[in-house]
């Protein structure tokens, strides 16, 4: 029987149990996969504390929402898709079916075909990363030439991918790390400038940056005192897309700031995005397009056994310098 | 010469001293009126205290952005203006130049005609509340039939003025009010429902108005932990437009309710909108061609002699059950 790893409650993912389940047959308009590689995500670890947008439907449940794997089974009024090929899943709302096993039966409407190229270690990692920072970057309110768009927290996997597409589109990229010696990683990635918070004045650092015209969007998962740092250079109008909450002291947003700026707060979770099936299709077809031209390339971090899912959230959750995705391969 | 009442550092509106100033000229581009009446507003007292987006640039200064009156002077290059016309005055950036005042020079852009059949008084009382409302409800995200709008503090000048623009637009509006006897004033002008809050459960009443949908926007010149109350009873998509600062304690914005409804908080100021000079005309279109038709009725709380500007202010900032403008009547 497949191997599966399963959360029983909400203690965080230290209460992470590996076991076995019975193959599932896939129902009407899904697949079934044998699982190659899935990756972690920190709203992962929010959700085994029941501190995510979302809640698990029952227990014990799978988790995870990112996995690359072979098709071995279609169910009924599936098209486009065939037994043997490399697929990955697309972000969908969490559920109690996670990507953390062996073999997992998904709605196909949230699969994609794996871009040549990559392996599948690879395609375990690109659909949350690059869909976080495709939906602000291209869509909503579309970067280009001329725009500057902050990142904060950069060397997070969506920071990263945002300055990779940011850069592709265009627009001058500014990355903030709390480590100066992550300033390297972040110039490959696409940074044209990075700020080191805490050590230099990030508001002065944009403004030197920009002319004095500030960020037209700053791409957030901080939040909390971050925001009052920034807030004196946000251009006008500008929009702060804010996607986590790695912050969790809140004082008061810095409304004259914002009001002279006329500047908005977007809390943003590209679930709301990938459910309308035009933007998914749009967001795909993008990333898609870019990786199979090599102009995109997901960057992984560590690679762990399928026996190590703990031990890689334990690698995840320490205060660290990683660059890029942490990802369990399963060995099928 | 005229008299003018004067603010001379930011102890607050209690610091006004009434003096004398000498006629000035009106230079390029600009009118000079001679003042019928102003009108107050809350965000003048929140100036005289320091606590506002701006600034005066220096002192003494006079206070108030909505003067109505006769033209008596034109400078150089105006065009539209004759002598003797009755006009009122757009909301401008503050300045030391303020309404506060029985001659005033102003640039000729933010000058309007007056409309047919209102009084002086009424004619100092229109364009803050209604273009505040203008451009949430009919510009940025326009609402109409199957919107549903809520208005908190709705008996401000602000929110009454959202409910008429709002019914008029077809949006189905919902006001909010913490005192009950306020119910007939806020149907008057234009809401469908009236929610007395801290009695009545906000999210459960609007989820019960909206047919579970929610509400589309919400125009809340309050904030703080009142945001956390109807959270819940926002649709997806919803937008908050934060006009002002009545609450002083902010709890952190109710992040997981603003994830999963893809919510945008904008903290709002119709500056932002009225110097864009087409924005501005479109603005001063709808107000003036609704006021004519009738369809806009300013509505009038007290009405003060020059000499009791102190006395006024008293009135405005007491917790009270105004409906309408407060405004000071010169007698010229």
């Amino acid at each position: 029987m497949p191997r599966a790893w399963h959360i029983h409650d909400y203690s965080g993912y230290q209460g992470l149990r590996l076991g076995e389940e019975p193959f599932e047959k896939p129902g009407a308009g899904e697949v079934r996969l044998r699982v190659e590689a899935f990756a972690l995500n920190w709203g992962d670890m929010d959700l085994m504390k029941d501190n995510y947008s979302f809640s698990f439907p029952r227990f014990p449940a799978r988790v995870g929402i990112e996995a690359a794997g072979i098709i071995d089974a279609i169910g009924p009024g599936v098209e486009g898709f065939s037994i043997g090929e490399r697929v990955s899943t697309l972000p969908y709302f969490y559920d109690n079916r996670g990507a953390s096993t062996e073999s997992m039966v998904i709605d196909a409407r949230y699969v994609a075909k794996a871009p040549p190229n990559l392996s599948a270690v690879e395609c375990a990692s690109i659909w949350m990363q690059y869909l976080t920072a495709y939906y602000p970057l291209a869509e909503v309110t579309p970067v280009g030439p001329g725009s500057h768009v902050l990142v904060t927290a950069a060397t997070s996997t969506a920071g990263a991918a945002s300055l990779e597409i940011g850069r592709l589109l265009g627009a001058t990229m500014i990355g903030t790390t709390r480590f100066a010696e992550n300033e390297e990683y972040l110039r490959s990635m696409g940074a044209d400038h990075v700020i080191v918070t805490g050590k230099e004045d990030l508001a002065a650092r944009i403004r030197d940056i920009t002319g004095g015209k500030g960020v037209t969007m700053a791409f957030d998962p901080v939040g909390g005192g971050l925001i009052d740092q920034y807030a004196p250079a946000l251009a006008k109008n500008a929009r702060i897309y804010f996607y986590g909450t790695l912050d969790t002291v809140w004082p008061p947003l810095p409304f004259v700031d914002m009001f002279q700026k006329n500047a908005v707060f977007h809390p943003y979770s590209l679930f709301n995005y990938v459910e309308d099936p035009l933007m998914c299709e749009r967001g795909k077809a993008f990333v898609y397009d870019m990786l199979a031209a090599g102009r995109l390339k997901p960057s992984i971090d560590r690679v762990y056994p399928m026996e190590k899912y703990i031990e890689a959230f334990d690698y995840l959750s320490q205060p660290r310098t990683a660059h890029g995705k942490v990802v369990i391969e399963t060995g099928l």
